[in-house]
């Protein structure tokens, strides 16, 4: 792994109360760019990434160097044409590439803050990286959007500041964290606690790191993010390298080994203690109740033009609950558009090559601008 | 807990042929019964488990001290009248309540098996309960039943002894373990080997217990064994005991005590490396593979007479895939009914009280005696 000492950022003095009930200040935020902020700082949109996401969103990721997670929407003449408009994309607060994290030094004793850090919401991330408008002089943007928890911030962002973009793109995402979702996250979490090396949160300062429970509550997440059919019809029964079974608990099928490949290379990449902050982040998040159980109010004030995306297969965040928000939004008076694409890969269909998506995210930023 | 040493049981002196090739002889199998044999011994009813259940069907389990399992579905004047009916259910081989399993003890050496326990399936287990025919003098069953891997042992039994029971009901089960049921197992066996107390399996003798990974294990099933809307009608986003968030990592979610409990009380009843055998087997159960891609050829040697429940919001064991062994069923010529039911309640419906459910167990049961 590369260092991350190079990674962009700016360090926000202004500071921010937390839901909690604490106040930061003078934190690092991280981000990256893509494509040019025109004159009249009208073409900037800001992408926001998902529980397991950071700011490098396109090209090659200089930490992993593979592939930023959203390479085929965002790119010069790709879906989100970045030779047209100014991409930005920041690391939640809370993450681990860069922004201010459980894994930050605490200034008051030089140690990482691990469970020390403060339980943080998508409001918080949201208005954490409101600042990065400021440091770009930008008055307006001209989208924000992005996918799963990237799209509970879409909607966070416009219930917060109405008049700050123009459009807005929430993609196979929720209003209100289902009982289903806070328990798959609940068992990551618990997952990494049950780990012996997890150390109540204070593993990187004795050196040590819980792998295998980071690794067991990722393969949970990654079963979450497929279909039931696509699982099949991609991994079924076939087995790993061999005519028969095994009669072990090697990896006997593919899927298996599959899992034990996504669980094994995302702790290379990843934070146990910041896995746990976003999916608590995601499971408080909740615009209805915000509102008081009216969502329609969220967006009372807005002008903004949505758009919402789903995919027929997503079992996460289904097709229902973005229809909800489409709801919310019909009856707010909102000019917002819908469309449930066609898909059989899951909710992980917002990251892939998938070309009616791509087109329509495409068309509808071309049309709007 | 109580002892298990009251447990009834038999010892099996026949050779057992594993599938795995290893030869098993002189081996436990404990079982319990509820009702009486008649003197022409044709009331009897051979109900198998689940993965996580046992012998004790119905009544007081005298180890947990709790309800039996199928308490709703078992008993005097109940949908298996067990004033009318013969009951027997044996604990699967391979299980930790008393039949030949990793826990028992290898005359070898004097220690308990572990992963030295040869990896069975559930043809292994169907051909170890056959004995218990033998040993009640019993020609023929009048019907085998069972839900989920219960289910699995049902279909199994007809194609292995097609002229040894009369009737047969699998109950929301499938003939091929599906990719996406295969990941969860597997989720579940990492998050075991995960613990740094399993020691590859050689926790009892070392007075150790993987209780975290186990609790992690049954966490994700039971995850699995509930439908996202009824999780969301019984929990929803309700609090455990409060007004308003912690901003901490205790349960702030009435569904997250609620996994932390079923993770706890689990690991007081059963053991990690009969968890691990036991879902190796359901993962290697695909007796459509046994006859070569048709299905329909493992029952067409059998006059026993089907019925298949399955229920609406079982999205683990779905109808599609209880409708495949109705298919099969129908082209091999075999006499087969066939209700899906409708329910909220996810794959656990089977352990439940739904009375559409209970009468038409009762109806099926008491129309073909």
């Amino acid at each position: 792994m590369n260092t991350k000492e190079n990674i962009k950022k700016i360090i926000v003095k202004k500071p921010l109360k937390l839901d909690c009930g604490k106040t930061i200040s003078d934190y690092p935020l991280a981000y990256e760019t893509y494509g040019k902020l025109n004159e009249k700082k009208d073409n900037a949109i800001l992408v926001f990434h998902a529980l397991t996401g950071d700011q490098f969103v396109t090209g090659k990721n200089p930490i992993t160097n593979k592939p930023g997670w959203w390479n085929y929407l965002v790119g010069p003449n790709k879906a989100i044409n970045t030779n047209k408009f100014f991409v930005i994309c920041a690391n939640v607060i809370g993450g681990c590439m860069g922004s201010f994290g459980p894994s930050s030094i605490n200034p008051e004793n030089n140690e990482t803050y691990g469970t020390n850090f403060p339980v943080i919401t998508i409001n918080d991330m949201v208005n954490a990286q409101y600042n990065l408008l400021e440091f770009f002089e930008i008055e307006k943007l001209y989208s924000v959007l992005g996918g799963s928890m990237g799209g509970m911030q879409v909607l966070q962002f416009v219930a917060n500041f109405p008049n700050k973009t123009k459009t807005a793109i929430p993609i196979a995402c929720t209003a209100s964290h289902s009982a289903q979702n806070i328990a798959f996250n609940e068992l990551g979490r618990q997952a990494i606690m049950a780990d012996t090396k997890w150390k109540d949160g204070n593993y990187l300062k004795l050196n040590l790191s819980p792998d295998k429970g980071l690794a067991v509550a990722r393969m949970a997440a990654h079963i979450t993010y497929l279909s039931k059919k696509g699982l099949q019809e991609k991994f079924g029964r076939k087995l790993q390298e061999k005519d028969d079974l095994n009669f072990s608990f090697d990896a006997d099928f593919q899927i298996e080994s599959y899992l034990r490949y996504q669980g094994s290379i995302f702790v290379d990449r990843f934070d146990a203690n910041s896995y746990l902050y976003i999916t608590r982040a995601m499971d408080y998040f909740d615009l209805t109740k915000e509102y008081k159980g009216n969502l329609s109010k969220a967006f009372e004030k807005t002008k903004t033009k949505f758009f919402i995306i789903s995919f027929t297969s997503d079992w996460l965040y289904p097709t229902s609950e973005n229809k909800e928000i489409l709801i919310a939004l019909n009856s707010s008076g909102a000019d917002v558009g819908f469309i449930e694409i066609l898909s059989d890969k899951g909710h992980d269909s917002f990251l892939l090559d998938i070309t009616e998506f791509l087109k329509t995210v495409k068309n509808f930023l071309e049309a709007n601008y």
